[in-house]
């Protein structure tokens, strides 16, 4: 039973990200910047069973360790998330996701007629608040669906 | 060693897409329509060493049998891939990717002037020709990079 509920295998080297909040593997992935195109081996677990969350998602990367605050923006959509890191088979690191205060980059504008939606080479900027995030030049608020405004096409 | 390379686990009822062409795991679910959001339990490992392939995706989708119409547009990102339906751990049907003649409603034109990309209510619709695929309305021709052309947002 143990062994059909892992669905996805130990890795040797690289960084686990689970409980994740169920079906945003994919998101987690296009925070990371991960399509499969450069050839990263990944392994993803969708919807898992899980005491904790009900369903969860689970993300392993191999041959890469993130860095705290590449992990910290997935706190965005995975406010559960764990983080491991595995060298050898063996856990060396545990981290947490942790709200960042400031996102840069990750996400877009929805406000059309914001200043990073333009030609201009700015940077998308969103502050962290309490109940979403808001960018820094237009003021504008996402609170809901935070997914749906990844820029990471 | 094996139990290393497996990645991603036995399922015990569902679809399994292996042998698909290396990177090409998240085109496979675009194709399929599944984003994690409606729950389903799938599984994938994506650049998995393979003999034949160099390198693999594999992707294992759970309590949902693929049909043949179904995994034939896969043909088009992953002319190798191989589809068990799986029942109760066992593999009671093998399907190959057959190339379709005619693909509907899965890419989006890149003509812009083509009437598939105003606001008719009209699908999409590419014959599938020899070296690609063909818009069936305004003739427009997609050869490289199909995968770029997927309409599944």
């Amino acid at each position: 039973m143990s062994e059909h509920e892992l669905r996805v295998s130990k890795i040797r080297n690289g960084t686990v990200i689970d409980h994740v909040t169920g079906g945003q593997a994919l998101n987690v992935l296009a925070i990371l910047g991960i399509d499969g195109a450069s050839g990263e081996s990944v392994s993803i677990g969708m919807n898992v069973p899980s005491d904790r969350l009900g369903k969860k998602d689970i993300v392993k990367v191999e041959d890469r360790e993130l860095s705290q605050s590449e992990v910290d923006v997935l706190s965005l959509i995975a406010p559960e998330a764990t983080i491991n890191i595995v060298r050898d088979y063996e856990v060396v690191d545990k981290l947490r996701v942790e709200r960042p205060e400031v996102v840069t980059g990750v996400l877009s504008c929805p406000n059309r007629n914001c200043i990073t939606q333009g030609n201009e080479p700015v940077a998308s900027k969103f502050d962290v608040v309490a109940d979403g995030v808001r960018c820094s030049y237009c003021g504008e608020i996402v609170r809901e669906d935070i997914a749906a405004h990844l820029d990471v096409a």
